[in-house]
C-alpha cells in the first residue's frame, strides 16, 4: 500500500485521523446518543410498506427537491413551535452533518471563516476544515455558559461569516437562551446557525429558535431525526430558514442527494411522530435520574436540556472511561478535562451506568 | 421574502441557476440515462425482507465504514474486471457525485485545479465549483475523441491537481482507450479520476480503468448503481483505487454518511447482480437500434458505449428538443450546438423515439 505522504492530498488534512466515536464492543453503548427504545411495531409495519413502495420505482431518480418530504417537516415544525413554516423554508439532506456542509459551501468556506463557542458538536469545526472556512474558537463561561455580551463583542471582532450555536449544547447539554441568539444574530453579517439537534428534551419552557425567524433572513435552525425520533441509521437531517436561504443552498446541493428511501422512511416516520416522540419524556426521566444521583457519589454534571449528561469531575476522565467500560458501560470522553459525556436512555441502562459509576468511584475514591 | 442579494452568499454563486434536467412531464422520459426495466421480482421481494429487517435497528448510527457493502463492491468489481480489488480499495456514499465531491475536498479545493474534457458530465465543473476548486477545460476533438498527446501536453502545462476523465464519455457517449488514460496519468502529478458510470454498457471489448489500479496510486475508477444496475433512487455511489486514498477520504467524508437502509439495499441489489445486468444487452440492443435508424432520417450520432446516444446536426437543437417533447419524448438539450441526447430503454421507448423523430425530421426538414 502507498504510504499517504506519496499522495498529493491536502497539506491542512495530513497526519489527521477520521472523525468518529471509537466502535468499542460494550454491553451498554451509551457514547454517540442514540434513543435505544426500538421503534414501535406499528410503525415498523407501516415503514415495510412503504419501502417496498419505493422500492418499485427504485430505477428511477428520487424526487430532487423532495418536496413532499419538505411539507412534512415544515408540518412538524409548525405543530410544535408555534411558528408557520413553510415548505419553502425547509431543506433536508443526508444528516444534518449534510446540511452543515451545504450551509458552509454556500456562506463559508475558501477565504471566510466560521466561529462556534467550544465546546461544542465537534464536526463544526470538521465541516468548516472540509469546505476550506477557517475556524476560530468562540468563547464561553467556566461553566459552560455562554456570556451573550462577550460573545457578540467577539463576533463583531472577528466578523465571521457563519456563526454556530448549538442549542442544547453537545457535548455539555445546556440550552441556550433565545435573548443570547438575538444578539449574537445582531452582532453578525454573516448567518447564525443555531443547531437545534437536541431541542425535542430541552426542559419545560424552553423555546425553539425557530420562534426567532420572522425578520432574521440570515438566521438557519437545523434539526435531525437522528436523536429524538430514534432514526440515527436513516440519516435525516434538515432545517429551517428564510426561504432564500433554501434557495441558495440549491446551488451547492448534490442533484438527488436523497433516495427514494430515505425520502420515503422519513415521511413514514413523521406520520408516526406522536408514537416515536413518546420516548423523549422517559428519556428526559432517566437523565434526570442520572442527574439526581450524582452528588451522592460526590459528582456533579452540568444542566441538561439534551439526552446526555456531561458528568464530573474526575481526576483521570480517561481513567474513569476505561474503568466504566471494564464495566460494560461505553460512556463518551469529550476531551474535556475532569469530564465524560452519557447518553440516557432506558430505565435498565440507568441502573448499569450507575451501578457502573459507583464501584469506579469507591474503588478509584479520590483519584477519579 | 428575502431576496437573494440581501444574503451574505459567496460571490461566485450569486446569479446562478441550480444543476438539473427540467423535470418535465412526458410520456416517454429519456433524459436522465435511467434504466426503464423495472426491478425483478424476486429482488423487491429480497428488498422488501432487507429493508425490513434494517429498520429494526433504524435507532442505531449505520456502520460508518459499510465494510459488508464494501466487501460486496469489491467482490463485483474482482468478479468482473479480472482484476483482484480488496474491499480496502473500495469506498461508497450517496451517489456518485458525493464520491468526487469527497475526492476534491481532499485533493482540490481552495488554490488548487481541477481539468475535465469538455463536453463531459457536468457536474464535475459543479462540484469543483462547490469545493472551491478551479476549472480548467480540457480540450477535445471535433469528434469529441481525446488527443492523447495533446491532452497530455495540457496536462503537464496546467499542473491539475485533478484529472477527469469520463469513460464512456457523457453525454458524448465514447469510451476513452486505456493508453490516453495511460498517457494522462504520467502526465499529472495529481489524482486522475476515470468516471465510469456507464462502463457497463460498453461495447465489446472495452477494458475498464480498473485493470491500471496496480502500480498506480494516484488513480481512481468512481462507479454508479444508478445505470446498469438501474437503482437510481438508491443514491449508490462508489470507486476503487489504492487503499491510501480511500483512507485519505476518510478524512472528509462526513460521519455515517450512509444510511443503514442504503446499506442494506445496495448489499441486496449486490447480491442479484446476474439478474439485474440481464436488462444491459437488451439496452444495448435498444441503443444500436437507434444508431443504426438515423442515417435514413438524416441524421447522425456519436460511437456510444453507453445507455444514451448523442445524435444531430440539428440546424437548431432546442427547436427540435421541442417538438420532441410536444411529441411526448422528452430526451435532453445537454447544451451541445446541433446535439440532442437520448437515453436508450425498452424496445416500446426507441419505437415512440424513433417515429417522433421521423415525425419532427419531416415536419422540419432541412431546418431541423
Amino acid at each position: 500500500m502507498t504510504g499517504p505522504d506519496e499522495l498529493p492530498l491536502r497539506p491542512e488534512l495530513r497526519g489527521r485521523s477520521p472523525y468518529g466515536a471509537p466502535q468499542v464492543p460494550a454491553a451498554y453503548r451509551l457514547n454517540t446518543n442514540e434513543n435505544p427504545h426500538p421503534l414501535p411495531a406499528e410503525l415498523l409495519a407501516d415503514l415495510g410498506a412503504a419501502l417496498g413502495h419505493a422500492a418499485l420505482e427504485l430505477n428511477r431518480y428520487p424526487d430532487r427537491d423532495a418536496v413532499a418530504l419538505r411539507t412534512d417537516l415544515a408540518g412538524y415544525l409548525s405543530r410544535t413551535s408555534g411558528e408557520a413554516v413553510t415548505p419553502q423554508q425547509v431543506w433536508a439532506a443526508n444528516g444534518s452533518n449534510e446540511v452543515l456542509q451545504q450551509i458552509l459551501q454556500a456562506f463559508g468556506g475558501g477565504g471566510r471563516t466560521a466561529l462556534g463557542f467550544t465546546p461544542s458538536y465537534s464536526m463544526h469545526p470538521i465541516i468548516s476544515a472540509g469546505t476550506g472556512t477557517a475556524w476560530v474558537d468562540g468563547h464561553r463561561r467556566g461553566d459552560f455558559t455562554i456570556d451573550a455580551a462577550a460573545a457578540a463583542a467577539q463576533v463583531r471582532e472577528v466578523r465571521p461569516d457563519v456563526v454556530f450555536v448549538t442549542s442544547p449544547n453537545n457535548p455539555t447539554g445546556t440550552a441556550v437562551a433565545l435573548e443570547t441568539i438575538e444578539q449574537l444574530y445582531s452582532a453578525t453579517a454573516g448567518v447564525l446557525v443555531v443547531d437545534e439537534a437536541y431541542t425535542e428534551f430541552a426542559r419545560a419552557g424552553t423555546r425553539s429558535a425557530l420562534t426567532l425567524l420572522p425578520g432574521r433572513p440570515r438566521l438557519i435552525v437545523s434539526r435531525t431525526m437522528s436523536k429524538a425520533f430514534g432514526m440515527a441509521g436513516l440519516r435525516l437531517g434538515y432545517l429551517a430558514a428564510d426561504a432564500a436561504v433554501v434557495d441558495a443552498l440549491q446551488l451547492v446541493r448534490l442533484p438527488y442527494h436523497l433516495s427514494s428511501l430515505t425520502q420515503a422512511a422519513a415521511r413514514m416516520a413523521l406520520a408516526h411522530t406522536d408514537a416515536l416522540l413518546a420516548t423523549v419524556d422517559e428519556v428526559k426521566a432517566q437523565r434526570d435520574r442520572i442527574v439526581e444521583a450524582l452528588p451522592a457519589l460526590g459528582l456533579t454534571s452540568v444542566p441538561s436540556d439534551a439526552n446526555f449528561v456531561l458528568f464530573g469531575h474526575f481526576a483521570d476522565a480517561p481513567a474513569a472511561w476505561r474503568a466504566l467500560l471494564d464495566r460494560g458501560v461505553l460512556v463518551r470522553d469529550v476531551g474535556l478535562p475532569g469530564w465524560l459525556r452519557v447518553t440516557a436512555g432506558t430505565a435498565t441502562e440507568t441502573d448499569a451506568f450507575l451501578t457502573a459509576l459507583a464501584a469506579v468511584v469507591a474503588e478509584h475514591g479520590g483519584r477519579t
